[in-house]
């Protein structure tokens, strides 16, 4: 048995369970082949990545290899002193897959990189690359900057993975030191620490959810409270870029860097569950509502300026100059799960069918072998004089996001279902078996449904109890009216052979943006079931500039088979207008997650009306 | 005699020549006013605010005193090498502001300044406090991101500014001092090198016309034609931030920093004007016009973008992050002025009167001590947890703005007006008295006018020769429609009394934003005359906020004093409908470059319809 990612202790005070990991299994359709797509290709290249770029290099270092460090972001001598933790977050990924299955090849990277981290640990629990080998070893002198706490933080998390999903206890031995190294200076009684960058609190709370310690979750909730009093300094960007600016209980609202301030709040809901603090949890879901009404694209991105990858404004949400960093969107998952795992409420698990479809998968090739760091709204036409900014990469110098994506992807039948003591709620549609331990026994699903393309979901009951059980379904924020019910609750005696069937309303829906969203007003989006679409040059007529083009309010969008893109792809045909002169034309749609998989010039989400 | 910034020598390929700078006071008025404000407060205060910032003392530590270094940009780290500029630049404007008329206090402070740049430069000629006080002296290891070059031009263009202003030649022999240093190193027979931010260019041009020697402005071409073939190296943001992708007399657009672009374009001119490249000229009025085109605010503004200070893609000119640094709408005055001096071009005049008026002027607060390093078009609503993040500071710690105006408003008088064989033109409108002196005689004008408030401009002939000549005064390009001639053109014999009336139409302009504009798209702009408008918070209706007001295209926006805000000043009142439900009301907008001269909050310059 092997259980996932997030698991609250027994007293935690969750609504809802999430299902042991080996419990659930997507067997078909859009998510198998985008599971199967990073076990095969993503993650096997990011082992390559990983030896190419030196970040496994430099952990060799810090075990007394020789060599060249490498940190150097470009030639301007910006370092990075955390690429550490992408190899962490990699073997995370390694962790949940070889749970679903064994694989030799991926088994033998990961053995090779484990030893790696193990042979680089110091003696006394201590480990970072980039302080042993470029600082001279003197741990804990740059917080704020530094990444230490940070890369342990990823540590943990994949210790944790490898712990709950093969019961291989490498990593934890060598996680457990390394927080226990942080907890001697930084404990109780300690010297007051945070790290600029947040993501140790929330591994602190899983590594005492496995280890049954409660100095994690001490140590957790201590740096929670030392944060926003201003320890971490000013830095280059002020104090909320680290969200240092206002005690985590209290601020009302998300600010400075995106990943930084939801990997904050994924840590204030974990420590806050096993605490019992509500109000801590109020405070993270208050700053989650306002983030969902004021400061999310459509898209489910975060993130609007490049300068400091920060939130920016209310309503600031310009299409093309959009940040939304793959992390943000990923971390914007992670902390829904956790929303939703918290309070039982649904609109968290909307939350995640947005982002999951779009702003993250738009992050990676549908070959799985190429990156966006970014994951902008629009691109214009190529102009002279202006090289091609938005191609898709196979690695970066700063490659937090591709690992990221691994992970998530390996570890995304974990998010389909959960369980609580009166039944099973399924959040996210795939092709899967779902196995459930309630109170009254014993639980087997089998859903099948050709999602996100049709709307059809049929839920198969194969194996059940006598007593009856409620069956929860979510019923997307996108395919109902704002009165109705946000789940379908199916309550009665089950047998094996019962089946439900939902029936979701995939037609194209013509979205209109908030007014006070200045960057594009007059325009509209095309969306399909959870589903954003855009339009890329290479679907507009010959001739024609996708700047000049506007949407023809007067016909309808319909759709269009897409084979072109991939097997299954619907796409949609958009009556245009050439403001250029050139008449009422045709122009073509695709799911935005696919764009930048041809070679393309310009793209837009939101068109002129 | 003293002649002014920009003086191409009597063998130069210019259309127009600048007047001597000692011919043209501005006698009254609204550049009065802020001439006068530049002079008894600002100059002064920059002063003060050299000393505290350290860019004074770290000048005088490399001159061999004790200290501490300053070139903290923040507590993250950034180093700022580049800080004697500032007291260049600051060294120019009292140059050019005791040329019109003598100051004991402003001489004073320029002396205790000069005896310390002096004392600063070693023997060989090579200064930079940075190079000399914090990287052992060592010079020219780091041309990508060290501002030697750059340091030194400005350098030169004080010393420049000395000479002619004054005859006044200390600076003028260290300026030499250090140029021959460089010239040693990288002239014809020397190694390659070009400063990652260009400025020297026009300097040396400007010292071989003080000098009459060849060598500076040789200088000059090798570093133009060393760049653009990717010697600087990509540095963090790619070989276009440096517009080192392309040969400056190749590249067809601006591209990357806007202020280094816009500099390289002033040296490029420059060196065309007095080599007859046409060639060179060609390619910068190219990119003039795609820049004015396409990649400049309705405010003058230039760079949309906070991560590298970037012009951006066409028409990515978002209001709400217009990053528009001070510097570079200063930066295009300079260039329009010498493009206008090399074509007689009067559209290069009307660029600068759009850019002075509105994004030069809004980065100085109407008291003359406080100042804008960015100038957005939009500040949103301030909302719990945002720190008001536009406010107008004393000073930066990135102190390249402040100076700059000052240069600039002190011999701003220069811009006024020009000559050629033929006559007399005048280019922007202000209470002066110009003298020129042209073959058939010296022609003596005074200007009477209460622009920019009212359209009338009365030109008397205070003095004339008898020959025929022509007077040509600029017709505003906002005045006209397209088919009239830009200049209007006076030819007749002249007899002192003779007067010419203009009278420009200031009638209120509801201005549409080019269809191409996403981020303004729906929206108007109101302008007056060459005055842009903006609505603050301070002026909407109690219980009404700023971006919940629409304009009311059913009823005409109207004049209103503002005396409240300076007196002269006119002001808007704005027809608006409140989406928020308040029915029909009025806003107030005032001139642009007048904002956050108030306790405010929002403020926008684009109005949703």
């Amino acid at each position: 048995m092997s259980i996932g990612n997030v698991w609250p202790s027994p007293a935690a005070q969750t609504a809802l369970r999430p299902i042991t990991a080996s419990n659930v299994e997507i067997v078909g359709g859009f998510w198998a082949e985008r599971q199967l797509i990073n076990r095969r290709s993503t993650i096997l290249h990011g082992f390559e990545q990983l030896q190419q770029s030196g970040s496994l290099g430099n952990l060799r270092l810090a075990a007394g290899g020789q060599g060249q460090y490498q940190a150097e972001a470009d030639s301007g001598g910006t370092t990075l002193p955390f690429l550490d933790s992408d190899v962490y977050k990699w073997l995370e990924a390694v962790g949940w897959e070889l749970g679903r299955g064994h694989d030799p090849a991926l088994a033998a990277a990961a053995d090779e990189a484990i030893a790696v981290v193990a042979a680089a640990q110091r003696p006394d629990g201590y480990i970072n690359s980039f302080v042993q080998v470029v600082r001279g070893g003197a741990p804990y002198r740059d917080l704020a900057w530094g990444h230490e706490f940070y890369c342990v933080g990823h540590l943990t998390q994949a210790a944790v993975a490898w712990h709950r999903s093969l019961g291989d206890d490498r990593l934890l031995a060598i996680a457990v030191a390394a927080c226990d190294h942080i907890d001697r200076e930084f404990g109780p009684s300690g010297r007051p620490g945070v790290d600029g960058h947040p993501c140790i609190e929330m591994a602190l709370v899983e590594l005492t959810r496995v280890t049954g310690d409660k100095r994690y979750l001490r140590l957790a909730e201590r740096m929670l409270s030392l944060r926003g009093h201003g320890l971490i300094g000013p830095g280059r960007f002020g104090p909320e870029y680290w969200q240092d600016h206002e005690p985590v209980n209290v601020a009302q609202t998300v600010a400075g860097h995106a990943v930084r301030q939801l990997y904050l709040d994924c840590g204030a809901v974990d420590v806050a569950v096993e605490s019992g603090d509500r109000e801590l949890l109020a405070a993270v879901r208050r700053r989650w509502s306002d983030l969902m009404a004021t400061k999310t694209y459509l898209t489910g991105g975060m993130g609007s300026r490049h300068r400091d990858e920060a939130f920016g404004d209310a309503y600031e949400l310009p299409p093309d100059r959009a940040y939304t960093e793959t992390c943000a969107a990923i971390a914007s998952v992670m902390l829904a799960w956790r929303l939703l795992l918290a309070t039982g409420d649904s609109g968290y698990a909307d939350a995640i069918e947005r982002a999951m479809f779009n702003g993250v998968l738009s992050g990676i090739s549908l070959t799985g072998d190429e990156f966006f760091y970014t994951n902008p709204l629009q691109r214009r036409t190529h102009r002279a004089g202006r090289p091609g900014d938005a191609e898709r990469a196979p690695w970066y110098a700063c490659a937090c996001c591709p690992p990221n994506l691994m992970r998530l992807l390996s570890s995304w039948h974990q998010f389909l279902a959960t369980s609580d003591a009166a039944g099973v709620q399924i959040h996210q549609y795939a092709n899967a078996t779902i196995r459930a331990d309630l109170a009254v026994g014993t639980v087997e699903l089998e859903v099948q449904t050709g999602y996100p393309w049709q709307g059809q979901v049929t839920v198969r009951v194969v194996q059940s109890p006598e007593e009856p059980w409620v069956l929860s379904l979510r019923l997307p924020q996108w395919s109902r009216s704002p009165q109705t019910q946000p789940v379908a609750l199916y309550t009665q005696r089950w047998q094996a052979g019962d089946t439900v069937v939902l029936d979701l309303d995939l037609s194209i829906r013509v979205t209109e943006p908030d007014r006070r969203v200045d960057a594009v007003r007059g325009c509209v989006a095309l969306e399909r079931g959870p589903l954003v679409y855009c339009v890329e040059s290479a679907d507009i007529p010959g001739g024609t500039q996708l700047e000049d083009l506007k949407f023809d309010s007067e016909r309808e969008p319909v759709e269009l088979a897409r084979p072109d893109i991939a097997p299954s792809v619907t796409g949609i045909s958009l009556p245009v207008i050439d403001a250029g002169g050139g008449g009422h034309l045709e122009a073509g749609a695709i799911p935005y997650f696919a764009w930048a998989n041809r070679k393309v010039d310009a793209m837009r989400v939101w068109i002129p009306r």
